[in-house]
């Protein structure tokens, strides 16, 4: 253990650095205190990329000690989806002990106050940003992200994504002041005087289940959130994904520890196979808060049944792109190709129905037919993904079976306008990469319906023939209302299409991306500026991050005297 | 209908108050701008006594027309608990016409933005305060509260807590800008730039579910932070209490039109006699939230089953005042003496559970056993009450026939230390007016606890009797955890009570008052200073006002394009 960690230490290191977030959450103007490229890192700031990678290797075939209390077995059995056998041993908890620890950890916490609950946070931040080298291969064998996206992804803009969550739970938790003197006058007796406190009290524990393909990104809103709000958080990682998560679980135990604070406010829950621990700790009496990423109908099962709990969750949805005109063909098509083909379309974000009229577009580059448009897009995935070590760099590996399965089902749904090919990955030969599959759909048929109102996740998106502009945002409004939709793309010219997108994506509680055609893409988010997902459609109940996001985290219990 | 209500105006009537507001919920210090003595109205100022009798009256025995879409038949049958038959119909809606005209009502609403809807709202509550001499009849004889209580509470106090939301709500949406510039830098070449538009948007229409005792200030807070956020609000009152909520029905609607909105954003549901109406709108899918204020069996169906909407409950509890020890005795007994008498025990703030420990308790006035406390303190009841006039000031009458038979049985669940009596009111003989019932029990019986672990609504206390003040704590944990309370007390000279009292109230979640001797009463909150309720235990599962009474009452959609 390294020594101690002061109030004062913790103060120097991050206020101003809490104090910029906060103000970035309020202008959304681009912030980040967390570099993005590889060469960042290293030479002094943090673990560089050889030492990054020696760390990973290292954790390899081991078990990971965690040193919390009521560990019964251990569990483990990642195996990357570029083909090593990851043989790392998690601890198991048994929860009837594992539990009733974190609780007790809850009082010293809380009394801490929201200041240093943030800045202890943000060192734990911190130090996972000095190991994000590290951090980027857990992520990228437990993913199948490729290197660079796992480096960014999961790395920056996770921590982003994090920090974002410590300066909403901050701002929230001091919105009264910690006390007041209350003095009301009496006309011409004394006034009345008391002097009140106020105590931010966290609900309990926490339980952030995390998801298989952003298990940094997904999860760090949630664990920060909970544990800036003075609740501990218990951590139950994919059965696939652990160790980006138990890296985060250790490395927030050393810094609690070091700080004074008991480390069971951070635990890890690995499972057993086939175990379903999350089912069970959902329903415990003190699980308090749940942050989920996951399917529908897990989340949905969370919503409906973990009563005693406030429940987070993102879940699936069919995300949308109204193709209508655009002055920048050329631009429109690169920018789709890429935000099809990054990480195989396995983002929550990756658009998957685009909506095309069937008598075709405007362009700059003249009328362009329902074919061609499907044509020209084919030919722009095509072009972007012809040379092997670009599209391993892009796609990355699917991330399981499930996936690969969907992508070899996908040429039944429809007539294939492009067929997935298998890319060969020169370093980890067993990986399965594949470049994205574009269906064509017709939408006014019933029997298409089926398939491109699905989510189906990974790198198939469907091209649905529409007869018309009007009737896309009529389908998009359908398709909000009854599937949800993290991200919601158009592109057109009209001031008017652009308008009735708009107001759709108003009513039925959408992100809109409009006329992306440059460096941006619709499944792109940045912390600090943007929202990810708005809470309103069946996609998600929560945004990342907004203050309804932290506010129910925690009580606000008032102490009143006479003064 | 009065000339037309420009942007320009409301900002010059309101905006300096709405930045004094948005001051007050941070400083949490005294401030209302809406002065509680009855002569501070008339003369120019509002309607003066006379006036506002005038209107009531006039009121009396006829249809109270709204001109609201989809109405079907008419509605009324409240009778005074002072003995007048209202005799006043109301406008009973056609559901599946009045929601979806509702609904239309949005798209105007929401593009009004943040701003002209909270200057709304606050044209809306000046209106009603000039009205408060007309409100306090309508309370008055809804509720049965005496006249000054009916006129404070019902008025000026409940204004107060709808401002409060108005200032929440407005806060809370301006949290990010109408629009940003988002340029992120990209070493040597261009950066990249966004435009990004953020839309706080009305999740759909809430619903107000009122309650009998307190019409308007239970029922604002949820109204003002729906309108507020952008949501039309329909408006089901209790069946006897429903001409308070009528009135703001109306002056809203007026406003609205003035101001050039549709009036259909804030409507009534009057319902027939054993309707149950509901419990059909709580599960309307165009019903996004719901505001509740009632008994705990509705309130626990409202949480889980109406699964579409945000729901806000304050639902039945069982405060408690731990008395352990005190330095100012007689200051003790008259604090709490008035705390008991006040609305005849029928607010939900009441003290119900006294706990004393057996051996009695140390006094600057020496040693005092438990039953001198117990005889003391219905001595002082006895003595504050003892002049028909100033009880019948204090006390009002009792609300319904489920109060006096609850009353009427309490000499059977202990031994009654203060007998209740009859009350003669000079003006309206039919009134039952009571005073509290003071009944002992022994906190070591079981058979004790099934009365003073329920709820027992109304002018019946408990004098319990523990082993110890450590005992005494435990109950109180155990009560806010299986029971939960809006409000505890605690009287004690010793650091170390107050800190195990201080204790128990974080983690279960209760708003504590100590020492409470002078003129402010453990049931009084202040809006803008004082939290009503903490959302954390079974009594409630939201707070009057905090960031999570509004936060998740709209949705924050963003559209972002290059720039």
């Amino acid at each position: 253990m390294a020594a101690g960690l002061s109030a004062a230490q913790l103060t120097e290191r991050h206020r101003a650095t809490l104090d910029k977030a906060l103000e970035a959450i309020r202008t959304r103007a681009y912030w980040s205190p967390h570099p993005e490229y590889p060469k960042a890192y290293g030479d002094g700031s943090g673990l560089g990329p050889a030492e990054g990678k020696a760390a990973f290797d290292a954790l390899l075939g081991t078990r990971f000690e965690l040193d919390q209390p009521g560990t019964d077995t251990w569990a483990g059995g990642e195996v990357s989806p570029y083909g090593i056998d990851l043989g790392i041993q998690y601890p198991h908890p048994d929860i009837d002990v594992l539990l009733p620890a974190m609780r007790a950890a809850i009082p010293a916490w809380r009394e801490a106050g929201a200041e240093q609950r943030a800045l202890a946070c943000m060192e734990i931040l911190a130090r996972i940003n000095a190991r994000t080298h590290e951090f980027a291969h857990a992520v990228m064998h437990t993913s199948g992200q490729a290197f660079t996206m796992a480096f960014q992804a999961g790395g920056p803009h996770a921590q982003d994504r994090g920090l974002e969550a410590v300066a909403y739970a901050y701002a929230e938790q001091t919105r009264v002041p910690d006390s007041a003197q209350w003095i009301k006058p009496q006309g011409k007796r004394d006034p009345l005087r008391l002097r009140t406190t106020f105590t931010a009290v966290p609900r309990g524990v926490a339980l952030l289940i995390g998801c298989n393909t952003f298990p940094t990104w997904n999860g760090f809103s949630g664990l920060f959130a909970s544990l800036a709000t003075g609740n501990p958080v218990l951590v139950k990682p994919h059965p696939r994904a652990v160790l980006p998560l138990a890296l985060t679980v250790r490395i927030a135990r050393e810094v609690l520890a070091e700080a004074g604070f008991d480390p069971n406010l951070v635990c890890l829950a690995a499972e057993l196979p086939g175990e379903g621990i999350a089912k069970t700790l959902a329903v415990r009496p003190e699980i308090r808060i749940i942050d989920y990423t996951g399917s529908s109908a897990f989340g949905e099962w969370l919503e409906a049944n973990a009563q005693q709990a406030q429940v987070f969750t993102e879940k699936a949805g069919v995300n949308t792109v109204v193709v209508d005109s655009t002055d920048d063909y050329r631009g429109m098509l690169s920018n789709l190709a890429f935000a099809l083909s990054l990480y195989s379309g396995q983002m929550c974000t990756t658009p998957q129905n685009l909506l095309i009229p069937r008598d075709g577009i405007t362009t700059d580059a003249g009328h362009k037919s329902y074919d061609e448009v499907v044509a020209d897009l084919a030919a722009a995935i095509q072009g972007l993904l012809g040379e092997d070590a670009r599209a391993n760099a892009l796609l990355g590996a699917l991330v399981n079976p499930g996936v690969r399965e969907r992508l070899e089902n996908a040429s039944s749904l429809g007539s294939v306008a492009l067929a997935s090919r298998q890319v060969t990955h020169p370093e980890f030969p067993d990986a399965i990469v594949r470049t994205p599959a574009l269906v064509t759909l017709d939408g006014g048929k019933p029997e298409a319906e089926a398939a491109f109102l699905s989510e189906c996740f990974g790198p198939v998106s469907f091209a649905v023939a529409v007869d018309s502009t009007e009737q896309a945002i009529a389908l998009l409004r359908r398709t909000l209302r009854e599937k949800g939709a993290m991200t919601v793309g158009a592109y057109t010219t009209s001031p008017d299409v652009e308008r009735a997108a708009e107001e759709v994506c108003q009513e039925e509680f959408a992100q809109l991306s409009l006329n992306l055609t440059d460096g941006v893409y619709i499944n792109q988010t940045a912390a600090f500026a943007d929202f990810h997902g708005t809470g309103g459609n069946p996609a998600a109940n929560s945004t990342l991050c907004d203050g309804a996001f932290v506010a129910s985290r925690f009580r606000m219990v008032e102490v009143r005297r006479p003064a």
